[in-house]
């Protein structure tokens, strides 16, 4: 079996602690693996699935010999290394925004749009985890009917900012129990002029906000779900939310189709559908919920309803865990896709 | 000044206790105050505004010489108890589901609709606290340009429940923070078969399930919108789900329009509307949180977006004290605007 020099940048982080775990956890065909991280991270020892790991600074010689990098720090950093990594000969797997809209760097789901890897130049990049969690369980459907208009409303987990935004709950939670003042320093995200109590509120703002009023994670789920779904005629509108949830995204997905579609045919698509869990009986209070879906690989779907309101429309409930199938999961899957197409 | 003898059907519940501390707030004119509960809460001393109030059985006769009731238990008591009520003269503002729905009772938001208080027969149904929340936010839009469709998902705070699902989050917490397990017994509700943690979760089912796989919450909001906007040509779709927030509902509304209606104007309409606080400037980082407008008499709306996908769309983010102006204060609003039109 080939196996590859595997560097992961942004190792230190939630995303890429993740991203190692589960190349270990999935035997990816590793021969080495380094992990590189600013200079600040340089030195740490990060133990994952039972190994001890030396974090390195990322430099402009750290991609010597590496066959394949996953980039999980922030687009700054993407932009910073990822023209250094490709001129020598690096495939890079990136997740941060900085390349996903570019024409020229395929933006992927495994399940949905693989095809779209044959035309890679060195770069792929891997969608915003909201998006990825809702174009999961809009794909099939769009496969059989058409999307025509999807509004959605996301419910977003705290660990979609980051490691830091974890802890930053925990602490609002022993400040509470304690009686203290509750501080605030994360929310809506730790470069915001103003933060917010997360913990017993909700927060509409994920990203900062750009055109029309809408944030730009908003419009990161339109323009990349048209892209992955290659048809920018869907016309989709959101607004995204941050709740006190540890992890697992979860959306309200109102989608509008060209042809007519039953509850129970857009179930069996659902269920035949790869990388999706359909987990929907009313009856048993059966739905998907972020605590039953954390740590899980798949894409949850519930409460799935005909909306009267119009010809063709479905109601649906989608839960992921978005640092595993929203980010570090999906970019394994795209190596993976990578080698079996011999892309890399 | 006219006054009145006034009783209070549920007083010991989270929206009885507070619809009693608003008549005192406002200086609702009352010449005499009972409060009534069940056997089990009998005696029971309530301290609301300074006030002792002792707790009394409600029987048959506990509606002797009252001139208005406000009947805030379950449809059960209110079933049980508004025929009695009615044949002593009593007019009743019912807090329950029980009669919201029939032809010959009025369901009322005073700020939109307090028209059809006119034709009342001795009973006022108050609105869901959804309904109502959403309604305040709808109406103005409504008046202007005729909603067309609506796509909402509510984000509904625990209090909703009653002062026991506050209790069971508080002990969550606290089991949480002590490392012991956590123990459910009041999500999505205390007569629900199974029970989930709510701390760091998300429950999408509001009430019991119903028809096409929604929930009776859900219905409810489609349902009691068009009554009381009077025209159930209005296309109303919903998603509710219940959110680790002790108060204060929150909604992401799309609405479509017959006729055009831009930002700017919508803004306007709702800023002019009564009962509304529009707070929107993104650049601030300024938008409606349950944090925020808890103990608010308002219903805040923010993030007024125009949706792109459709010719005349907006996007709104709406929330509000759902004990307040969801529930009690909307009920003591039902009896004001009785009293200024010698309806009572």
């Amino acid at each position: 079996m080939t196996t590859y020099n595997v560097a992961v940048l942004g190792a230190t982080g939630a995303v890429g602690q993740e991203l190692i775990g589960i190349l270990l956890e999935r035997g990816f065909p590793i021969k080495s693996l380094k992990a590189l991280a600013s200079a600040r991270s340089a030195g740490r020892v990060l133990e994952i699935g039972g190994k001890e790991l030396v974090v390195q600074e990322v430099t402009s010689e750290s991609f010597a010999g590496v066959d394949l990098a996953f980039f999980m720090a922030g687009a700054s950093v993407s932009r910073q290394f990822a023209g250094i990594a490709k001129e020598q000969g690096v495939v890079v797997v990136d997740n941060s925004s900085a390349f996903r809209m570019d024409p020229e760097v395929p933006l992927i789901v495994p399940e949905v749009n693989s095809d779209d890897l044959a035309w890679h130049k060195g770069l792929i990049a891997n969608p915003n985890c909201s998006t990825t969690i809702a174009v999961m369980a809009l794909a099939p459907l769009h496969a059989h009917g058409g999307l025509k208009r999807v509004v959605v409303s996301t419910y977003q987990a705290v660990s979609g900012i980051g490691a830091a935004a974890i802890d930053d709950l925990k602490q609002q939670v022993m400040q509470y129990t304690q009686g203290q003042p509750i501080t605030a320093t994360t929310y809506p995200s730790p470069s915001a002029p103003k933060h917010y109590q997360m913990l017993f509120n909700l927060i509409p703002q994920i990203d900062v906000f750009d055109e029309g009023g809408y944030t730009k994670e908003e419009w990161k789920m339109v323009r990349e779900t048209q892209k992955i779904l290659h048809d920018d005629s869907i016309q989709i509108t959101a607004t995204t939310v941050r709740v006190p949830v540890f992890r697992s995204h979860s959306e309200s997905i109102n989608v509008e189709l060209h042809k007519e579609l039953g509850v129970a045919d857009a179930r069996r698509l659902l269920e035949e559908a790869p990388g999706i869990k359909v987990y929907d009986d009313p009856g048993e209070q059966e739905y998907p919920m972020p605590l039953v879906t954390t740590d899980d690989d798949r894409v949850w779907v519930g409460r799935i309803r005909e909306d009267f309101t119009v010809p063709s429309g479905l109601n649906l409930w989608v839960v992921g865990d978005q640092i595993r199938k929203g980010a570090a999961l999906n970019s394994v899957q795209i190596a993976e896709e990578l080698i079996k197409r011999n892309l890399v």
